[in-house]
């Protein structure tokens, strides 16, 4: 067959030549595990229209999202820019760049996150030390240099806020243990970054990955890395060439450095909405930022209380960003997410893994960390708990 | 450090929190080799609000999503989705799901990103023969032949649109081929797909992958992906994982089929976009699309030719999508991109490889393939020759 367009004869198959709409989508409350709702702002500065990747306007955007990035996680690290994907594609960029084969990795794995990051380490060759935690439970600092003790590994991987049980994993000295043992600290900040107090550079972090749908209220997409100068020797002295190019933070170090050699075309409308998500956090300021996800989490929590709903995190440990709720006895939990988004426009979100049908998960973050927010979710949730028969215990 | 909020005296370094403005960029028209510039429609309709990515309503845009890539590509492959990332990302997927270490892999390389193709297949173990053309020209039926009946592939990989060179691979009768020789053919349309006649089922194309900032009409940051039974036969006979977790087929055909199993959270807004460029395709209709887009071509070429301007590639094998113009002698291609960028808010591109400092990169790409940037360009061009003291071999 040539393709002649000329042809009086198409040849083309309209088999899949549907007729649909334009996307006209439900006005959605997202308050479960991400996305979020982007700030406004930021979904005005993601329609402006493009210019090219290496516009000499552009390379001036990069260059404040890299500066503003550094400030929303406290770091210095040289290499910190957004990862043209989404949080995944930023958690896989993280272990490609340093993991050779034979490295043996220790992973915390506290929730279904920490599972991923088993999964792939392995994939580039990684000999996988797993420690396992209760779902919505911590490590402690003495079983953290156990398994360095033990294990000796290269790479120690934690999840700083696991999004699968709503539990915040302390890392105050957990660097200083990775640098005794000579190992770097690799840390997944997704569901912490914007919302919870993060100091990479104070906690002696070596890697780390978020993503934007979260704390940042961006749309996802696009997704914060970072990987600091001992990560950097490591990358330098390796071996074998980064087993994955898309991600290969030596090339990417390029074109987001002054070099601006061409890697891939930079996805330009996200960069947009990135650095105006992230301009709104400099302006807000990180404290004040910070103070807001726990006023409006305790809000929350306070509310569950009043309606006898338990959270199933210890308090000392709860994220702000994100709270599992306990389903109560004889309640269906889908039943529940069902009736929110129907009737209310709300999603939360339900359990996985361990979780699954045991607790919902409701997230405050960026934008959406409001007092009006949690106002009407606790009211809807007590309604549609109502119409399906459940009674308080605390009534 | 401990990191409480309501610490008075703030534990945060203010160095990288820089006051920067909103995003506003210079109205670029976008007449390189990409990005080219979105629709208004598909800016409308990115900057839409999030709903969540397991949401009904987002379920049933992926499937008109789905439906509408495969008209456009002219293929009922079932895996036909975009990946989470740019076009380089979707090239990346295709090497990683059906290469294991040892295959071999025969490569097309006649420009830039043939060459990143023997880079990508490296990286997955691939034993890569290259074959070499000179940049600008095209692999014939019989060279592709003996380099099968020489190396016995398992994957044959061509670039259907070379980005770097303007020029367009035929693949009529490469399918054949392939089969003849029990091999995969695995194709880049990145510069093809929605602006040039492309029939993959009908070809024998048994991977393609593409971006959506050429033809489709929307800013880049996710990418058509396409696996056809033959290929997915490769995937499912695999004795080792995917060396990739973000583009492992087999993971994300559970999220866009119809076990909608989570893998990562999909770049809502992006896939918005992408369902508004692909819906005016199915509007406008293929036949008309490649006709305009031919058209517009011509009239570049004949306006070129009249100025006393060569382009790179014989008319044969010229794509309409992407032309290569070679730069008079004496003149320096760069000071004319600049003055074009600066003085007109125009932006074409440069040449990359075996072309730097050769040729101009013209694009006349979905939207922007339009009689009227056609005429602005020419004219400009001119301006700009002879303001730089550039006379016309023709006058």
């Amino acid at each position: 067959m040539t393709a002649t367009v000329s042809s009086a004869l198409s040849l083309v198959d309209d088999q899949h030549r549907v007729q649909v709409s334009q996307v006209n989508m439900p006005p959605r409350l997202l308050l479960g595990p991400g996305p979020s709702n982007a700030h406004p702002l930021v979904l005005q500065s993601l329609a402006l229209r493009q210019v090219g990747h290496l516009d000499p306007s552009f390379l001036a955007l990069m260059d404040e999202t890299q500066t503003l990035l550094r400030y929303a996680w406290q770091t210095h690290n040289r290499l910190t820019y957004p990862i043209s994907g989404t949080g995944s594609a930023a958690m896989e960029a993280t272990f490609a760049n340093v993991i050779e084969p034979g490295d043996v990795v220790v992973i915390g794995v506290m929730g279904y996150f920490g599972h991923r990051m088993v999964d792939m380490a392995g994939r580039y060759g990684a000999e996988v030390r797993s420690l396992h935690q209760d779902w919505g439970k911590v490590f402690s600092l003495e079983t953290l240099r156990d398994a360095l003790e033990t294990h000796r590994p290269s790479v120690l991987a934690l999840v700083h806020a696991e999004t699968s049980t709503g539990a915040r994993q302390p890392l105050e000295g957990v660097g200083e243990l990775c640098r005794e043992y000579d190992c770097l600290l690799l840390v997944d900040t997704v569901t912490s970054l914007g919302g919870v107090p993060l100091f990479l550079d104070e906690w002696g972090v070596d890697l780390a990955y978020s993503c934007s749908q979260k704390g940042l209220s961006c749309p996802p997409g696009i997704s914060p890395f970072t990987l600091g100068p001992r990560a950097e020797e490591k990358l330098q002295a390796r071996h074998t060439k980064v087993a994955n190019w898309y991600l290969d933070a030596s090339l990417l170090a390029k074109y987001w450095g002054s070099d601006r050699t061409y890697h891939h075309t930079a996805p330009i409308n996200m960069t947009y909405a990135l650095h105006e998500s992230l301009r709104l956090i400099a302006d807000e300021g990180l404290d004040a930022r910070w103070a807001r996800h726990q006023a409006n989490a305790e809000l929350l929590w306070e509310g569950l209380e009043a309606m006898g709903l338990a959270c199933h995190v210890v308090r000392d440990y709860r994220l702000p960003t994100l709270t599992t709720v306990c389903i109560p006895e004889g309640i269906d939990g889908k039943a529940v997410t069902r009736r929110l988004l129907q009737d209310y426009n709300i999603e939360i979100g339900g359990g996985l893994g361990d979780l699954a049908g045991k607790v919902w998960r409701v997230g405050l973050m960026g934008f959406n960390s409001r007092p009006e927010n949690v106002l009407l979710l606790l009211t809807a949730l007590e309604q549609v708990l109502s119409d399906l028969g459940w009674t308080s215990p605390r009534l």
